[in-house]
Parts: structure tokens; C-alpha cells; sequence
């Protein structure tokens, strides 16, 4: 048993003790509190506001997840927002791709990928040197309410919005729209989309329903990443493309052609296993009526 | 934040602190601590050893994901034999299979049963009136050693052996040998086999890799069950039958074909979820080499 | 490390987990929650709302420390007035007076006695059979402002008021008051009285501000009661009867006088430390000018 | 809640979470580990070890119940030893007293004493700027076995060992044997000797019973220290002086004499209290049997 560790507190009676190994830096920005610690089970993490959102030994599957059935499937992935992602593994995984000639990564703060680029190496592998990347640190919403720029995929790598975080405006249906119009014809907009946990789905559900009022395909799918407890989701979103249809043979032929070759988690039945929801998720999914709008705004539930 | 708490060590530096609004039962018997407590986020759960075993708001989606996939399978299942599974929850699921006439349920641990029939009645749900069942409180190994019965559908739902427990023997290959004697043609065998959290799956990976000395066609699956803090795992085994090459359909059909109406968790698409692993796991199953031998048995960690 | 645990938040940073080796008794009763728990280190424990009142293998030292400064200065305690006390152990030190003719010992919470006689034999020992004993269930305000009764000795056994409990009115400055009316002329009130731990002597400090209003002679005395994970403070109010300069030898010599023989915690010694105060706490003391008034109470921080 | 927290294991049933701000400072020596963390109760704290040492709200109790009563009762004392007490608060207290002339600090870790003058100023106060003092980083033991020099005070502020720590053999009767021999004709020798909560008195009852064979004259005496979670004791031996019979009037006029000013803690009226035992821990002490030699050493139990 450690000594020192981080407590996240998933429910009133849920309490989850991370034993730490080493507190490695820690500082705290306008934006959010940053700490870089030392788990003797996951390997190095990532903490911002006392949320791990990242560790060594199992970020592979949530920066894989996020990224690939939205860069697979897109018939020619070139332009690449990514909205958040300060660690760089979901620029690490967006630059795997060939095709794509151009990465915008928009992050309103500049200190957690400074922080990142020093600490987190196994994240980034670098990435952050990449000529194709441009690299903004400003407000999401601002940024694309000013540019004229389209993009094949846009990624939302944002955490969940806190009361009161300038977050909360980034799940709105006003800001997929926003989104929407920043998309060329063949777009997709993917984002991590909080847990999938039947009994604290309400964030998750609320996303769906609300993009299933401005795209014609909305797709939940969900993946375990064993570091945040819960099984994780994320939504898939596009005017044409039905991730659900694909075959397994399909995304490995892709994954060859493409020249993706090093994923650990990503593949064929992967794709396959992520996009099969069970049937009370499904339910649940179907049920939701509620969205989020500007004026009525969708916070992580703060335990 | 609740007064009273169950703490799980899931590792030496990962304790989960389950808050518990009330203490329902508690006993010890020759075999194990049970204890029954109310939990203000997953409802009453049954505590054997310290460890939750399964909680009224999720234990759906462990024993659909346990029974369903073989009891649709099976071209015609008449006869099948439960190991353990004293919530009778593994039972209830079973009975609702009208081809099924006959069942064997052998726990060791008779008072287990008697207090899930007081305490538990949303697990049982009545199941241990039923005439079918023959309840049999012995060894399991045992029980298969003096018996010539034959099954259609063998399930084992026992927990992980800890060091010292009799149900080490329940987990070699010698022990899935005497099942597979007590087979009909057509058998099939499913076992609930640990957690497939990729940092803890070496009990996971052994059993497959023994049960594939045993069977011609084995095959790992998961599913999310929250409450155990990791992701699930059971593994399908027969001579015969491939799970994962059925289409979601035919799964769809056979239910409704059986009259299966009123399951939450399990369906074609959930089944088709369930057979699809994610890449890194598959290669772990791969690349496992121990084998559990009644000389060399497995335990599950003791945290 | 046992499974099952009891959490104390002694402050929002400082959190005591007591594990538990069983569950004995719980029930709840229109004033609180009562639970009885076996400890590991403690042994038995009372549970009061969640907050730990005695414990088997240290309760001889709150309770001596409660009862006998009060005894055994007193001239001749006759009549004795226990408030609160439900377990029966401060009963249990007052009854070995044999001076003491009549004991009136008002709790409001007739099932806290019942339950104390059936569990906690250790505490009372019997003393609930006691003929001098005059058991009312009654709050105690009510039950003094209706009485002409008098007394020798009152002691408050009541553990600190929650915000909205009806304990609040029991600890001010016009309770005090109504407590001094049913004194005799030599008359001795004693009180437990929060802990004089110096970051948290908020509540000791102005209950010992209160009563310095009300009588003459008021003495802050302390002692330390492991289970309480902090240091245990009560107060000795008096007209006359100054205990600080009582010669350690005097009370040998009363207490074998007294033919009191079997106290395990309490002598002459054990008086001199206990009304023996630090210089911080003697200075918290005199720097506290809160006062509590039935229309300005005081509450025990609910952390 | 805070999100970050130590955990100090007091018992295997008993454990203490202290919330932490923040993280100052960290580091492993050949020695022990060091880290300086702020916890929201008790402010600045020294870790060694995973224990807390001091912390910046009752560092004053500690320090001045460890010097004061040996240095207020000496007639003259004007060498003094300090063995440990790299925070440089004990030495802070010493050097209060204008007749030291020479204060001999023996640390073995210079890197506390380097850490403690850079991030606990509020400790040392500058104190090991002071010309009177010779710092010593070396095995106190191997110090004393190879000097001449004789003092007047010596003060052990070492914490109990561990089972193969090199400090074991700083608390057996051949060590102390050793520090009698350097003390002058007055000498006295004085010990912080552990917890004397009355289920762990082993240690203390033992060094008291380990010094009665080494000392004429040996004194336990207790303060409570909150951020010990146990009351804490400590060791005056000598072979003339008997701190018990000292008038508390007597104390206060050689504060006053020797112009020591500004304690918080300690006065004559906390000196009659430090020294007063109760009943229980007298008769603890006088049962206990065990002596430390270095053959037969004393360990502080690692829970």
C-alpha cells in the first residue's frame, strides 16, 4: 500500500484510491490544474483537476478509439481539427496518416502541452514537431466561429465540463452546428463523449440526442479504458458514413493501404466489438430526450 | 459520503471504497464469509470472502452474458449442469429455456443457497421451486467424478480459487477433462473466467489456454459489468460450434424461435459485441503458454 | 486490512478509517442511528449517527474521567442527575458512591438504553438493576423545567448538538441556567464538553465562556481517549469548590475513604494532569467570547 | 475532499487519510525518503518515511515538551547534544537559553537538515546560522563512541526505528550506557520515546524500563501532539533531578530568570500536567519487563 495517492471520487459512495508512486510536477494555470504523478499500476499520468485523464500503460486505447474509425473510414482524410488533446497522442495517432497534409490542434491552454511535451514523451512521440500541425491556443469556439477553414474530421479530445468551466459551451447544440459548417461534404466529427456506465449515462446519452439533431448519422460507441474506472464512449458523426456496416475485412484492408501499421488496440474486430453496443446502452440511447443547448447547458456531474 | 464501506484491493495501489448504507446479513460458513449489504449505488449486493459477487442493478448483464450465448448455441438444450451460482441468478436465466428439462445446479456451500432465497429474491426470482432443478450441495468435482450424467450445457459460475480454497481443483486441466466426459455430442462448455483488464489478465489468458488443450474450439468474451470495477470475462468452449461466425440475426431469431422475451443485456448485436475482442487482448490470449494442471494449479491474486 | 471500515472526517482533509471485524446491531430510532460494530483495536464500539461514542478497551477513561472529579469533591453527593449517558457506563461509576442515595438518569432515547442493556454489558454492568437508579426517557430540558427535584451532582453525557437535533438546547447559557436551579448549595455540574484539540476548541471553548456566566467556579479539564482520535475535554462548574487546588493526596485519600478501589484511569495524579492545562488551550480560553444562547446556539461542525 | 492525500497505517484497522494541498518538495537519501507536503489542517509538514514528522500548527507542542523541562531543570546547562532533530526546531528551542555555550547537533542525513533550512523556515528560525553550533553528519553512536566531549543536556529527537534501520542501535541500554558516560555530574538525558496511547505502549514502556536500568532517577512524561493521531511521550532521566516534585511556581520563576519568553506550550502549569500520568499508563509502565540491549533491539512495529 503507497503512502501518498489521488482520490476520484465517481459517486457519493464510489471512491476510487490510486496509490502513487512519485509526484512528478505540478502547477496550476488559468484554465486548470495540471499534475504529472507516478502510479505504480498504470505507469505515469496525466491530472488535470484531479481527474486522471491519461496513463502510460493504457492511453493506447483511448487515443486509438478516438481516432481511427473517423480517419479509416473517411474516404481521404487531408485537413484534421482537433479540439483539446494537450498530451499529443491524439495528434500522435491524426499523423499516422499520410493522406493527411494538414493538423489544426486547438488547445485554450498553452501550458498543459509546454507541460506534456516536456513530461509526457510517451505521449506525444514528437509529434508536436510535425510540420503538418499548426498549433492554436485559444478558445475552440472562438477559433471556428472566425475561420473560414473546412476539415475532413474534427475531434473533440475535450474533457467534460465542470459549472462555470468555459468548457461547457463546447457541448452545446449551437457548437455542433458551429462544427457542422466547418465540415467538407464527406466530414466526420468524432468525440469522446464520457462514460457509458448504464447507471451514470445521462451525460453520454444527452450528447447523442443532441447531435442527432444536427447530423443524419450519429453512432455511440465505447471502448475500456481501464484507468478511468468506467467503460468509456464516444460518438461518431457524419451525413453518410454508417460505421456499423463496415466488415471487419474492410477496415484491415484499409489499415494495409493506409500504411497504419504499429496499433495495439485498433483493428478489424476492434472497430467491430467498439461499434456493438448492448441492447440496455441501445435502450437507454433511445430513450434520452434531453439536449444541450447554449441556454441550457450539460455539466459533468461533480461527485 | 457514506459512514460504513466494503474496500476491494484490486491491486496494492488500486482500492476501490464501495460506501454501504445498510448491513443487511452477515454469516460464516465451512467455506467462505457471506455477508449481504445494501449499496447506495448499486442497490443489495451478496459479499462472499470480501469480495462482491454481484449487485441487483447490474448482476442482468453478468448472467445473461454467462448463460445466453450457449443456451442459444446449443442446437437443443435438454440437460445442463450449473457449478456454484448460489444467487440462483445463472439458474433463472437457464430456466427460461422451455427445451430445458432437466437441471443439475451442484453448489458446496448449502447455506449460500439458503440465505440468497431470503435475501436475494430479485436474483432467483422463485427459480429454486422450479421442477426442473435438482439441487445438489456437494463438491462439484466430486459430484462429476460418481456421476454417468451427461449435459447438453455445462456452466461453470464459480469465483476464482484463492490460495488453499477447494475450488482450486475446479480449474485445471484435469478438471475440464472430466467436464468435457459429461458432455453430450453437441456440448457446450462456459465459464465466468476473471477479469480481462490487460494489466491482470494472466488468470484469464491460463484458462483459455488450458481449456484449448481440451476443446476444439474455445473462445474468450467479455462484458462490462460495473460494479466488478474491471471488464468481465467468460470463455465459450465446444467441438463443434464457432460463436463468433453466427450472424446477429440468427441470434435474434433463436430468441424470439425460444421465446426468450425479457432479457436487458443480451441480443444478436450484443452478442456479436461480446465475441469481438480488441486487439491487444486477443494477442495476450496468444501469446499465453501456462497451462493449470491439478500439479500446478492457478490462484487468483490475492491483493 | 479488513474489508468492512468505518469513516470518521474529523475535518474535510483529515479522515480516520476504523476497519471492522463485524456488524453486531443496527436500528434507528426517531432521535439517531444506532449501530454496534467489533472493532479489531477498539473491541466493541458504540455508533451514534455515524460518530463513534465508547469504546470497550478505552471507555474506563472517558467515563472516570466524566464522573469521579465531581464525586469525590463533592461533600456528600447524595442526589446525582446523569443526562444522556444511554450506555449506562457513566451510571456505572456514579452508583459506586455509596453515599449516593437516589440517581434520576433522563434520556431522551429509550431505545439507546435497551439496546446498551443487551450489547454493552461491559458498559453498565448491571447498573440499569440498580434500585437508587430512576430511569425517565424525556428530554431533559423538559423533564428539569417541570421538576423541583434538586440534586447533588448533574452530569451532561450528551454528545454535541447537530445543526437542527434537539440536543441543541441543552448547551446554553439558559439551559446552564435552569441546570443551576436544580442545584443544591454545594452543588457540582459537570459536562463533556468536545475536544480541546487547539485547531478545533471552537465548541469547548465557548461552552466553557457559556458556563463562566452562570457559575463561579469554572474548570476546563481534559483528558485523552484514544478512540476519539483527539483530545477529550469536559468542564467542572461550582459555586465553592475550586478542583485545581486539591492536593493530589486528598483525593487518595477520599477515594479510599469513598471505598472506591477498582478505577483503572482516575487517582490523585490522574486529577492533577487532568486540570492541569497547556498554555495555548489556557489561552484559547480566555480569548473565547462567544457565548451560546438558546437564540444563538452552537453546533458541532458537521464536517 | 481534497484529491491528493498521505495515509498513515497506525494499526492494521486504524488508518489515517490527511488531505494535501500540495506537494512541496521530494527526495530519497541513503537514508530514508524526504518530502515536505502542506496539508489544509495543519499547514507545512515534514514526511520521513511515509510518517509525518511535524507539521508547521503543533511543531511548538512537540519541540518545547521535548527541551524545555531538561533545560529549565538543569541548574547551568551549557553544552548540549542533539541527536537527530534535523528540522532544526529542537535546536531553535535549545538555543533560546542564553547560558548554552555550545550546541552539538548529530544528524546522519546532512540532506535534511539542507531541505529543512530551505523549506521549513518556520522550524529552524534561522537557528542553524547560530555560532554556538557545531553540526555533526555522522552515526550519532559512532559520534559518541569516539569523543571526549562530556555535556551537560542530551536530546535524542530520533524517531523509533525499523527493523533494519541503523537507528536500532541508538535505543538500547549499550547506547545509553554510552550517552551517560558524556554527561556531566548534573546531567540529564532526555528522549522522545513514541506513543504512549495505552494499546501501544510496548515501545515506550520499554525504553522507560531499558533507562530505570541505566538512569537513578527515570521520568515518562506525555503531550498531546495532534498531528500524531496518539498522545506522545517522552523520557527525563538522570541521576539527581525529579522533575516530578518541582513546584509549578518554580518552573515559571526560572523561565523568567533565564529569559525565555515567547513559548506557547510550555509553563509550569504544563509541566505539572506533562508529568502526571494517569493511573493506566503508571501501571503499564511499571508491568513492563523488556529491556533493549543490543542483542535484543526494539523496533518500532511497521503496520
Amino acid at each position: 500500500m503507497n503512502v501518498y495517492g489521488l482520490i476520484e471520487k465517481n459517486h457519493p459512495s464510489e471512491i476510487h484510491w490510486h496509490g502513487i508512486e512519485s509526484f512528478i510536477f505540478a502547477t496550476e494555470t488559468p484554465y486548470q490544474k495540471i499534475e504529472i504523478v507516478e502510479s505504480p499500476f498504470y505507469g505515469r499520468c496525466l491530472v488535470l483537476d484531479g481527474r486522471i485523464q491519461s496513463s502510460e500503460r493504457d492511453e493506447f486505447i483511448y487515443h486509438e478509439a478516438l481516432v481511427h474509425p473517423a480517419l479509416i473510414l473517411h474516404p481521404s482524410p487531408q485537413k484534421v481539427l482537433i479540439l483539446g488533446g494537450g498530451e499529443g497522442a491524439t495528434l500522435r495517432e491524426v499523423l499516422k496518416y499520410k493522406q493527411v497534409d494538414k493538423v489544426v490542434m486547438v488547445d485554450i491552454d498553452e501550458k498543459v502541452v509546454k507541460i506534456s511535451q516536456e513530461f509526457l514523451p510517451q505521449w506525444h512521440k514528437g509529434s508536436f514537431e510535425d510540420k503538418r500541425l499548426n498549433l492554436v491556443f485559444r478558445d475552440a469556439r472562438d477559433y471556428l466561429e472566425k475561420t473560414d477553414a473546412k476539415f475532413d474530421v474534427v475531434i473533440s479530445d475535450l474533457s467534460e465540463p465542470m459549472k462555470g468551466s468555459p468548457a461547457v459551451k463546447l457541448f452545446t447544440y449551437e457548437f455542433y452546428n458551429i462544427i457542422k459548417d466547418h465540415l467538407n461534404s464527406d466530414g466526420i466529427f468524432v468525440m469522446q463523449a464520457g462514460t457509458s456506465h448504464h447507471l451514470k449515462i445521462h451525460f453520454h446519452s444527452t450528447m447523442h440526442s443532441t447531435l442527432k439533431k444536427v447530423f443524419d448519422k450519429v453512432f455511440s460507441y465505447q471502448a475500456y479504458v481501464p484507468v478511468y474506472d468506467f467503460i468509456w464512449s464516444f460518438i461518431f458523426c457524419s451525413d453518410k458514413i454508417d460505421p456499423k456496416n463496415v466488415l471487419e475485412e474492410e477496415i484491415n484492408k484499409r489499415l494495409e493501404e493506409r500504411d497504419i501499421k504499429d496499433l495495439r488496440f485498433y483493428d478489424g474486430e476492434t472497430h467491430k466489438m467498439m461499434f456493438s453496443l448492448p441492447k440496455h446502452i441501445r435502450k437507454a440511447l433511445e430513450e434520452e430526450k434531453n439536449i444541450a443547448y447554449d441556454s441550457n447547458p450539460l455539466y459533468a456531474v461533480e461527485e
